[in-house]
């Protein structure tokens, strides 16, 4: 389905050209932070919760389904019992110290590489949805040409640093060679930074193949290029799916994160406190092997994190108990002087009704003040991310920008100057007019656009629409204003080479997904 | 228009019981902080906006359109030319020295006093909406039945603290008189705190006179029962309606929210930084002239905060730098050591769409990182102010609840023996069945009634209802458990002769507004 097909307009060259002078679409730089983190613990409690999570390693351990890594553990001096791994403290502390605390993240135009790390934050879309609400709202299967538009939305919208990977399946293609046109749809809609696939080791070994074509092998093996994400079967558990993608990474000093899939409550005790104990058990469990693979990769503390709700057993979003666990698992990342990712604008909403809205900005409130480097699904996310809806991945894109500016902290080039407006304007008076205003407006408040703030009569006259549509309006803008950056014609031949060599390779037949 | 009258079914008293038997109406006490504030200004930033302020106290003046004001300041040794009052800063310092840091908030049910100040926090409702959206979310003009009814549910609602005053204008009775009438709503419906109108001196003596007859004469004047807000004229502006209600509440020892009404860019220079500088001098104005009028008189540090969009002149909800100024404004008001007031879940949207949830939650995050005091406006606002919605009064309030949680910060007294749970459990296994989950899942995870987190497909066997539907099911059934906690019946005579004796005094005739 092709973006005119849903009945946006194709401008002509010279109007694309002319609404690109007047919307900015340059990516904000790495979110430099520069407003105080929030620390619920003190160096006390962050010591009692280190001291519970190497409890956890040592005495009760960490279940490796996988022979590859078990011997890995043995080797490393391990104590390991069947598939369980008994980890020393000692052993735990020396290898994580060998992880960067930070590093440049690049991207195939360097004009968006990224300072990752210590006070850096970057946004990165929802990926996973198996289905989306399209630019009519409605919830389908996501094709192939699904996933480009919100790549290409990902290279438009400037809070937004990476294009990730499968935001949305693409069910028109067949399962096992999915990986290779995600991962070229990355590549080429847009040329920030990305996300690899993990679903497999061999898949994770194209990824790497295609970004040593992309970037050159050499290259490649000192500079960070792609993320891919190894989650943990909470509690305690790794599997031979997760630590081979994790290996594939770690050869390629490509940086993983390791996170443990949490479901408080449910597969974590009822608690706060005692949730991050295990998630941290688990999380520097996974960054320890990332180091026996290869020492000095880069590797980021991740956790996925939901509350269940004992009533129903569903996930929740945007509770007070996430924010909690988010600053507090900032504060043990930062112990271990590991940079950690987090997730953003979750919620389980079904449509994008004010329940949604409420779930994001929570979260993306609490994720910020936490301080987190890698802020990932920050775009589009609803229904417990069984849908990416098109709508809410614009705004919840401004929603970051806004959230940025926050986080960026206060000004103070112009302070003096403005204290001057004030004398000049005096009492009763106004500034609407003052050379200070008119020279400092633009960047003083922040103006979303999805917001309507304007009066009553005036929305009214304006169509009454409430913010979906607003919303699908601004994708389709920026669906027929976008332009492609291209990839170098050789890069790209080699790339579309190498994906014709594999799926000649791959079996397809059983793999077309029964929903189609 | 009752509430039978719009739908609902009145079940029995048995029913009712049955169902307040599940649900909890008690009021949360008064949030007590357990996690950091958030303060994005250095000790020497914070001493940059104190001297900018004192400067324009010194240089510029605040301009007092009230003789009595204007007198009052001469003898308290003013510089006063003509309405300007240049206001030195050894006189401000002097002055505001005498207001109380904290106090007790005393409603009728002494069960629901508040401590005041310091790391508390209160929620009150939003007031002063000439719309409401109702119980079919149509947006009419409010009638004292509609107030009525907004008065049960903050009765109700366990993080609401307050019955507020005019949560929505009720057009059905002469503008002259209505004061009395919301006061008596006030006090009737809800034993908790309340809120006094400032609409005129006259008006704020009858609220003092009233509360006299509820609380006491003797009582009240050594005790805060009621508190009134008064605005500033940013910039640098205070005039006779609201330095006369000031005096009224001041005389009564009754606590002031002095508060400059902000649209920064239009009233503020352009910048964070100097609309904090004028905001605090204005507040500081304002809270100096209370302790002219009454030595020792609680007063608290207020302001009205939106950002004004460059594009159309409207005010702006839940932006970034607002969320900043708050932060600042904390920092300013616990410098000088005085309690302070923010506004809460503002915003602009038309419905009660996701842009309403955002705006809501990023306003919430934002003033309890902030530490305000007395967190106003926290349920129903939206479309600017111009309508209060019953549907997002309760969601608000929930989401109130679930900040309440956040802010109380980390349980730590069950980390043992959580901590033996995950042995027990081991890896792989789950938590749902462990004794140490059955007997803390329920306070463990906050779990939004208001939030539907199901399946899609249990949620369309549910009637595929959006929040807004949910929310207005809420407020039915809350409403129809309401039992009024009933006024003493020699106190409510009282009050009513007051209010007949009074009405008979106030001309009405040109009175009832021109909407109906």
């Amino acid at each position: 389905m092709s973006v005119d097909a849903v009945g946006t307009v194709r401008r002509g060259r010279g109007a694309r050209k002319a609404i690109r002078q007047t919307r900015d679409v340059t990516m904000l730089p790495a979110l430099k932070r520069g407003i105080p983190l929030t620390e619920p613990m003190s160096q006390e409690q962050v010591m009692r919760i280190d001291a519970a999570s190497m409890a956890i390693l040592e005495d009760i351990g960490v279940v490796f389904r996988d022979p590859i890594a078990l011997e890995d553990w043995k080797r490393a001096g391990a104590d390991v019992r069947g598939e369980r791994v008994h980890l020393d403290r000692g052993l735990i502390r020396d290898l994580i110290s060998s992880i960067p605390t930070s590093f440049t993240y690049h991207a195939r135009n360097p004009a968006n590489n990224l300072p990752f790390g210590n006070d850096h934050s970057i946004f990165v879309p929802m990926t996973g949805a198996p289905y989306l609400r399209d630019l009519d709202d409605v919830r389908r299967n996501p094709l192939l040409e699904d996933l480009a538009n919100f790549h290409k939305l990902s290279h438009m919208l400037p809070a937004i640093h990476s294009s990730a990977h499968h935001i949305v399946e693409p069910y028109d293609h067949p399962i096992s060679q999915r990986h290779l046109r995600i991962t070229y749809s990355s590549m080429k809609y847009s040329d920030k930074t990305f996300m690899g696939m993990t679903t497999s080791p061999k898949n994770a070994e194209d990824v790497m193949e295609m970004c040593a074509i992309l970037f050159g092998k050499e290259f490649m093996m000192t500079h960070p290029v792609v993320t891919g994400n190894c989650n943990g079967n909470s509690p305690l558990v790794w599997d031979e799916t997760m630590l081979g993608a994790m290996r594939a990474f770690a050869r390629y000093n490509q940086p993983v994160l390791c996170s443990p899939f949490v479901l408080g409550g449910a597969n974590t005790p009822a608690g706060v406190a005692p949730s991050v104990a295990q998630l941290n058990a688990e999380a520097l469990s996974g960054l320890a092997y990332t180091q026996i693979v290869q020492k000095g990769t880069p590797a980021i503390y991740g956790h996925y994190l939901s509350t269940v709700s004992m009533r129903s057993g569903a996930p929740m979003a945007g509770t007070p108990e996430i924010s909690l666990m988010n600053m507090m698992i900032g504060q043990m990342a930062r112990y271990y002087e590991v940079p950690w990712r987090t997730s953003n604008t979750l919620g389980g909403a079904k449509t994008f009704d004010a329940q949604a809205g409420y779930e994001s900005a929570t979260t993306l409130m609490a994720v910020l003040m936490s301080g987190a480097n890698y802020i990932w699904h920050s775009a589009g996310w609803n229904e417990a991310g069984m849908h990416c809806s098109m709508a809410k991945f614009v705004v919840d894109a401004e929603q970051c920008a806004m959230g940025y500016r926050m986080a960026e902290g206060i000004r103070w080039d112009d302070f003096d100057e403005a204290l001057k407006a004030v004398g000049d304007v005096g009492p009763g008076g106004h500034y609407l007019g003052h050379p200070h205003t008119l020279e400092n407006f633009q960047k003083a408040f922040f103006m979303p656009e999805l917001f309507d703030n304007n009066s009553i009569e005036q929305w009214q006259a304006d169509g009454s629409t409430e913010i979906t549509e607003r919303a699908l309006t601004r994708v389709r803008d920026l669906l027929n204003e976008y332009e492609e950056p291209k990839l170098d014609p050789g890069t790209d031949e080699a790339l579309r080479d190498y994906i014709d060599r594999r799926e000649r390779e791959i079996p397809a037949a059983d793999a077309l997904n029964q929903f189609l």
